[in-house]
């Protein structure tokens, strides 16, 4: 009964994690995965049926084995990617952020009115993220539904499970006239078409493709939008993004306007639920926290981009004792790589930069913080059980019953002698790129690469 | 007859630094290398004899056209590599300084006594390293002559530029009894040994190999090594590598044993010369740079590294507005990564984290300094001409005179339209991982990839 259902049998090493710090490594697996593209069965090499179980998926034509080099881990869910701004990756980071914004960011995002640029630039976009391990994203589009609509045909094409809002952006102050929703009105109804016209593409496609409630954030929305928005997100009880607290400006912005924090502002418009992701929250302070962790509110951590427009380091160590859900996001192109692996790395670096301090010129016990670093174990947590638990969904870990959402990473460097799991881990952590990521799977699917 | 000197003619477009802040790109050159390595001259395609010296390269077979999306780059100089931490680059760096050099780098640096162990580890790490583009590195071995060289031997193999030192450290009260000098008047025999041996073994070489003192830092040696080493250096006229200032730790040793300035010590015992590269220099103060500046010591910075053991970030601008000399050092394995590009990257980061601060409960007034920022333009300066001018080379740049120590990088990612020089370049720097980069040349001869 079950070998009948099993379409695909992975063979091969795997690491996964177990918690938000600890990893599992084991050798010489069987995951055994269905028509549906889950993850049937685990089976370890100790186990009476393993042999069975490898010689049917032989006689199937269904067993992929790996290399003695090559281990299987999770693919990578990234929460926070602006797709337009892909052709900007690295591009003029050293601005301040309004001219990165007027000069960069705004008027690349509006030739997305030509389809034909969208379809170009999504179609490498996605194509980039998945060859980089990554098989779930949290898109924020441009104010244009046919090139969203384009974005989801790309995750559709090359296998990816995109999550993909029309970006709402209508207060006339703080957004430019050729780039900027005609109204509140017409911000909350072009986002309602949105999310009939993705519903029916997704209808018919391997791989679902969810519309999200995209509010830029509190400074480019009036406040109808933002109450429209949230109402749309009720409706149709569908996840919403947006940035929270991200740099003193922005943080600033709600506290001038509203009177009030960021946090709230979105609160009080029904924008915070436990299907919102808030991108970077590097200044989110307690009672924010307090209210991101009573709502269900995840917050995704972006640190290369905070390093260029946060102003601060978020305290993840602090996010994961508070049990305030948090993953990890690229933030193309406030950040300039695609790649989770650099993320990972770079909130590894910038925790402990938040730990030492950074200012020789004070005294030690004056320079840093009491706030612990997080581990490259944590990291990796981040960016697959953080990530999934902050869309919901049941992936992220190499188990029976969850999504066989997969990457295979060829061990980046050479090695001198037998390596612990730890060690191997790391080497994968801190070495990969692209280039030795040899497949991707997403639910089953093939994404990435060739099977022998 | 500059024609017939001319082995090699490479043609495309390059980018070079003119100084610390600007970078020069240039479309369709022809760079035109000489039989011992130089560079004769570069050509533009506006000059008149542009199309005969292309013409003579095609017959007589010594024209190399790059692609259209290829760029050439001089090579990446890099200033501080502990060539026997290589099999754990990336490996334990969450633990403290004393138990990362207790448990995982002493006992590895011993296992160099095994020189078929030396060999294989070694000729891995030059090829890898040449494969991110260092064309020079300036080597940490170990205590063991026979090692190093094999160390030397990997270079000459691989074609890249090495300065060698035989390390010294002995110390009893901060070394292992396994891996330490015998005594001060060993440690400095053994040196002054290696000096002969590699210069006799470096004499018949295409690419020249250089002995380096390497007092290890301050607590591993005793004052009468850290005088003995001072004496070969002044006697043999060769160059001085060592740690200063790194780490609280570090930088507390010598103010303890000595009740000085690490620099103090170090200058007391002519360690302080205009060939001296000092890694890292993170807890410098004014009066270390003033002797810094006067001495012509050189700081190798290794902005990963210092993440995780440097307590503070350099202030690289500082040091440039000084005219201190500084280039980078990937500080293997203090330093995970192989790659100058990525060190790059975290030499801007850093610097922008060491300005904006990181504690979000501090004001924004109080959380960073007035320090500026670096650009990647001046990351890019110190992999090269910073490098070139801490070990008096001339390299680091594509003009006349120069060695021809290039490398081939072809633009990381896909373009959707036409792009500035500068936007090539950043995404250059941003991106290119080792498989982007397709071919290296050291002094002319080509030291990784194929030529078509
Ligand atoms: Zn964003
Ligand atoms: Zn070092």
């Amino acid at each position: 009964m079950i070998i009948i259902a099993i379409v695909k049998v992975l063979e091969g090493s795997t690491i996964t994690s177990v918690d938000e710090s600890t990893i599992d490594c084991r050798h010489h697996q069987l995951v055994c995965i269905d028509g549906e593209g889950y993850i049937d069965r685990v089976v370890d090499e100790s186990e009476p049926d393993f042999s069975s179980i490898k010689d049917e998926a032989v006689k199937a034509d269904q067993l992929i084995s790996l290399n003695p080099d090559e281990y299987l881990l999770p693919g990578f869910i990234d929460l926070h990617v602006h797709a337009p701004q892909w052709p900007n990756a690295g591009v003029a980071l050293d601005r301040p952020l309004n001219e990165w914004l007027d000069t960069y960011t705004f008027p690349l995002e509006a030739k997305y009115q030509d389809v034909s640029f969208a379809k170009l630039v999504y179609d490498n976009l996605v194509e980039e993220l998945v060859g980089n391990g990554t098989t779930t994203a949290l898109y924020f589009g441009t104010i244009h539904n046919p090139a969203n609509l384009e974005l989801a045909k790309a995750c559709i094409k090359h296998n990816q499970r995109g999550f993909i809002g029309k970006v709402a952006m209508d207060n006339p102050a703080q957004t430019p006239a050729n780039y900027r929703d005609a109204s509140a009105k017409s911000a909350v109804a072009d986002t309602e078409t949105f999310i009939k016209q993705l519903t029916k593409l997704s209808q018919n496609a391997a791989i679902k493709q969810t519309p999200v409630i995209t509010p830029r954030f509190v400074p480019s929305c009036t406040p109808e939008s933002l109450k429209g928005l949230g109402e749309l997100a009720k409706k149709y009880d569908l996840p919403i993004q947006s940035h929270c607290s991200e740099s003193d400006w922005e943080n600033g912005y709600a506290l001038e306007n509203y009177h009030k924090r960021d946090s709230e502002v979105l609160d009080q418009y029904g924008l915070l639920t436990d299907k919102s992701v808030m991108a970077h929250g590097t200044l989110l302070n307690q009672s924010d926290l307090d209210t991101f962790k009573s709502r269900g509110v995840a917050v995704a951590h972006c640190p290369i981009s905070n390093v260029y427009f946060g102003n601060a380091v978020l305290p993840v160590s602090k996010l994961l004792q508070q049990n305030v859900k948090v993953g990890l996001g690229t933030d193309i192109s406030g950040g300039y790589s695609p790649s989770l692996y650099q993320n990972i790395r770079q909130a590894v670096i910038s925790s402990r930069m938040l730990k030492d301090g950074v200012n020789a010129a004070l005294d030690p016990n004056q320079r840093g913080t009491q706030i612990q670093p997080i581990s490259a174990k944590n990291g990796f947590y981040l960016a697959t059980v953080g990530g999934a638990k902050s869309l919901h969904l049941k992936t992220g870990q190499i188990k029976a019953g969850y999504l066989a959402d997969l990457q295979v990473v060829k061990s980046p460097l050479a090695s001198f002698g037998e390596e612990s799991a730890d060690q191997i881990f790391e080497k994968i952590i801190y070495h990969a790129s692209k280039a030795d990521i040899r497949q991707v799977f997403v639910q089953g699917r093939l994404a990435k690469g060739r099977i022998k």
